[in-house]
């Protein structure tokens, strides 16, 4: 099982190994059966950021205290197409869990309906939430906002989170077209990924504390991350900061590094959520127009380009038959946690 | 009024001038109005690709015969929160504004809904029907595709349009929060504006029919664009291809550009528009929380950065007090239009 450069594992054994570390620091059942989900998903489609590593973050925040490990999720209906899930302070996936089945229900019964998740605590991708919607046969669209890390275009200090923006697409014969990216030039896991490996990062993820170009990873999470795309992308991370902040009643990114006051906890506020069924515009003629859409995916793929998620799903199938490989230094990290 | 640079005219004159142009190509009287709007809206605005340029483009389109002159608008309630608008063959703009009604109507009573307009000929910029949106206090977004010029991430072959994304949030003591942009590096109208001035584009904004990075502009129309953010514009790209496309049952960048055939129309298809109301997931509370967003935009504005349509609206203060100057060479092609 183990060698000097990883550990291999089964998914099995990861998710059991993810319940054990959970289960050690306090977290309530139904939390760590829906933590568990989203870390075995990400470590399985080879998102070293948001795999088991996402494991030491969790344990940090539940350290903090900021954090509510019993938290029980309250799903109200605030309007005929919106759907709402106060996750008490709680983490965002059992939240997120709990209000799927109305924001399915509202999307199918209207056209198109959002949901809020408002109070979670968020660590994880958004395309586990993009897929469980893909998989009802809906287009979904996801963000959130994270801790202010991330300068606007033309600025040199902190304001936006690294605000991901998710969006899914249900195929027949395919896995569903996703993708899921930060609107900062990176993942903050990534330069944090870097700075574990004493690894420079590359010019134009981030600036120091004094507003200057780095490419120390160190300096630069101290200082301000950058948006991708310039002013667009810094257009993009302002949206998600307004769609998942003020318009559910929760929290920018400003405010949620705020509330953390330097506990290092992952951050505190509120997920958007948009779930849209094809049936709703076109009847019985949506399949054949969703079918329509295979020919757009073939002009990508036929010129050799990749399509957003195929990476992840590559991977996936990898994971599902061999297993998966932790680093060594994880590995150990998170032995250390049963410790 | 004439200098040797530019020809300087008042708003209610150049609208007068897209008038009597636009009639004298037999475009409708509806469509006239509505068409004249965006035109000198985007003029007004400083959006040189967007406004009294778009004329030519206008006109170009008249002659191919590719747009209905004099098409009906066809409203329709596929869904309790869907709207749709057959726009029959004709200009978008007309349709949106038809449309426009019902779409606020179902946002105010599900707390969000989506308009399609369908079979329609588009060629302004998004931001007026944001404005629209955001003047009614909604959140809005809308997006469309074009023709296919643009390639995607990793490919060489044009399978997007510039495909542009807009967003708005309404300010109470402001003017809205706005952004519009393609996602393609620029908007084709730039490129089309450096070929007209016979100057090199920048590198990075497109490759030659060959697939070979260009900055020559007649290379680049007939090579491909490519999109801003590397694969994430590229993903944002095709998001728009298949929300304002297959799901509204309208044609994709390469339908479009397929159906023109070399006929140089302005591209046909459809166009999403999505509107939140605040006072969904906040009822009483929403005013409080939608000023609670007001301390981002300090936060960005207060470092020197800009937002996004700042640049727009102190160009339209300008323009509003001292009217506008058009270029001499296009002020004269577009008299030419009178001929």
């Amino acid at each position: 099982m183990t060698d000097t450069d990883g550990v291999k594992m089964s998914l099995d054994a990861l998710a059991d190994m993810s319940r054990t570390i959970l289960t050690r620091h306090g977290l309530a059942p139904a939390h760590i059966e829906a933590v568990t989900r989203t870390i075995v998903a990400g470590e399985r489609d080879g998102c070293a950021s948001h795999g088991a590593y996402r494991l030491l973050v969790c344990i940090n925040t539940l350290k903090t205290g900021k954090v509510v490990r019993d938290a029980e999720p309250r799903v109200a209906e605030p309007a005929p197409a919106l759907a709402r899930v106060d996750a008490g302070g709680g983490f965002a996936q059992l939240a997120f869990e709990r209000g799927l089945p109305l924001l399915v229900q509202k999307a199918r019964a209207n056209g198109i309906a959002a949901l809020a998740i408002n109070h979670c605590v968020h660590f994880a991708a958004l395309w586990p939430e993009i897929e469980a919607l893909t998989e009802q046969g809906l287009v979904a669209f996801a963000c959130t906002p994270s801790h202010a890390w991330v300068a606007p275009a033309g600025g040199t200090r902190p304001i936006f989170g690294t605000n991901p923006i998710a969006f899914g697409w249900p195929r027949a014969d395919s896995p569903p077209f996703i993708f899921d990216f930060a609107t900062s030039a990176v993942a903050r896991g990534e330069i944090e990924l870097h700075r574990r490996a004493g690894k420079a990062i590359p010019e134009g993820w981030g600036v120091d504390a004094d507003g200057h170009p780095s490419t120390d990873p160190q300096a630069v999470l101290q200082g301000a991350m950058l948006t991708f795309g310039g002013h667009k992308g810094s257009a993009l991370a302002a949206m998600v900061e307004l769609l998942a902040g003020p318009l559910i009643g929760d929290l920018t990114s400003a405010e949620s590094i705020a509330l953390d006051a330097g506990a290092g906890s992952s951050p505190i506020g509120g997920e958007f959520v948009l779930a849209i069924d094809p049936a709703g515009f076109l009847g019985a003629e949506a399949a054949a127009h969703i079918a329509r859409a295979e020919a757009l995916f073939t002009g990508i793929t036929d010129q050799g380009a990749r399509l957003p998620s195929q990476r992840r799903y590559d991977a996936r199938a990898r994971s599902m038959r061999d297993g998966v490989v932790l680093p060594r230094a994880l590995y150990d990290d998170l032995q250390a946690l049963l410790a």
